[in-house]
């Protein structure tokens, strides 16, 4: 039997989604509290990897399982079993043709960024921060040149294991309530570390540091060594895949969603 | 000369606001900070101490220096000093006169509570969580009888210092966004856990384990075993104070007004 599941995670405690030998990563926490509710070893395939710090308000993961547990009892006996900064918001059962991350037509993030002369306090570790007031006009003319189907080298980690750099950047949006910034990104896939990177640049485009075209030209560099330094990975969220509908898994987590 | 501060926090991580020998607390973090940046003892007063675990949007502090800056290099050079989750917002000088809790005419918290079948996570310390769905009608009628001034002696804890049990409840108001109910309360005053106690009434209303007419009952019985227990402080965030206009506080921490 194949369990999809909807998590979501405060990534500041925890080294990034994928397990490692320090068992100290988000995975190894959702694996551990599967395993000791179903008493069984359970391995899970994510929707997208978060790094470090990173946060998940709609994380996608799938396991097989021969335990039979209802879709309630799945979410609630691993819930009882994680740390109160992770939970799964909901279960549901799914042919073995699913698979999380490879049928997922789409993934969107949000990037929250606090545009204040002071630090982020209350929020910190939620919020990217600058000090420096933005101009919204400039970012989205910016963001305007990345849109379509582009070679994103300029934007892409050393380490990043994707096959191709060429992305399909579906949509950019950007919203400001109060002090903050929640800018949304959707694409097919993303490259490791590309949201970050995009980021860096939006902020010196936005700072008057560099003008909005210098984002055409980062792009049209194919260099990473074109682009901005990587930004802070406080203010990501992974917002979550998108799926055909007719895999009935469900399109969000209801009590997070619209929410910074 | 005697400056004023405008503070947040993020309450997690703190014993709450007054000093203790143990050091871990808001208020000893804030005098260290002072004391670092002014190389000289600094003893602060606050508008309204929060319990451990409570949060801070704009706590107001002042305290006597005889040290010469301007007031960007006090609220800068104490940010240098501070731990990442507090922060000074602002910083003004003030007469002799002015003492942050005495001139207060009135203060304003926030309680938000997250009403989900599922357990916080990413905001986990941040919210209060109800599993049960609440009826914002039935809270509000409760909420409505005890606007005024009264008694509030069965809302109050048996170590609250306070001369007298009579408050005047100036306004509670209501909001939901998303699954977040965000519950807005100002009195010329609060007693120690006052708002605590009540949002446990609130809640027991809310799910209909109480009529709404049991706060009255509650209210006239003067007896803090009358109360529902103790609600969480996770999702308390005190607003901050309200002074006359001519005293020149500001009325808010811009970056924060308004938000969860």
């Amino acid at each position: 039997m194949r369990v999809a599941m909807g998590v979501t995670y405060n990534g500041q405690n925890y080294q990034g989604w994928q397990s490692q030998s320090s068992g100290l990563t988000v995975q190894d926490k959702l694996e551990a509290a599967l395993g000791k509710f179903s008493a069984q070893r359970v391995s899970t395939i994510c929707a997208g990897r978060t790094d470090a710090g990173v946060h998940g308000i709609m994380q996608v993961v799938h396991f097989d399982t021969d335990r039979e547990r209802n879709t309630n009892s799945w979410t609630r006996g691993t819930n009882a079993n994680l740390p109160r900064d992770i939970a799964v918001q909901w279960s549901v059962f799914t042919t073995e043709e699913f698979h999380c991350r490879a049928c997922a037509t789409s993934r969107r993030y949000a990037y929250v960024l606090l545009d204040s002369p002071i630090r982020p306090s209350i929020e910190s570790g939620r919020v990217g921060w600058t000090f420096r007031a933005l101009d919204g006009d400039a970012m989205q003319s910016a963001a305007a040149i990345l849109l379509g189907e582009h070679d994103f080298t300029s934007f892409r980690a050393s380490q990043c294991q994707a096959l191709s750099p060429i992305k399909n950047m579906l949509e950019i949006s950007f919203n400001k309530r109060g002090a903050y910034w929640r800018i949304e990104f959707e694409a097919n896939a993303f490259l490791h570390h590309m949201i970050r990177n995009i980021m860096g640049c939006l902020v010196q485009i936005g700072q008057g540091t560099k003008p909005p075209l210098w984002m055409a030209e980062v792009l049209a560099a194919r260099d990473r060594r074109a682009a901005a330094p990587t930004f802070s990975p406080d203010g990501l969220y992974f917002l979550g895949p998108r799926y055909d509908a007719n895999w009935g898994i469900p399109e969000c987590t209801p009590a997070y969603d619209g929410l910074l």
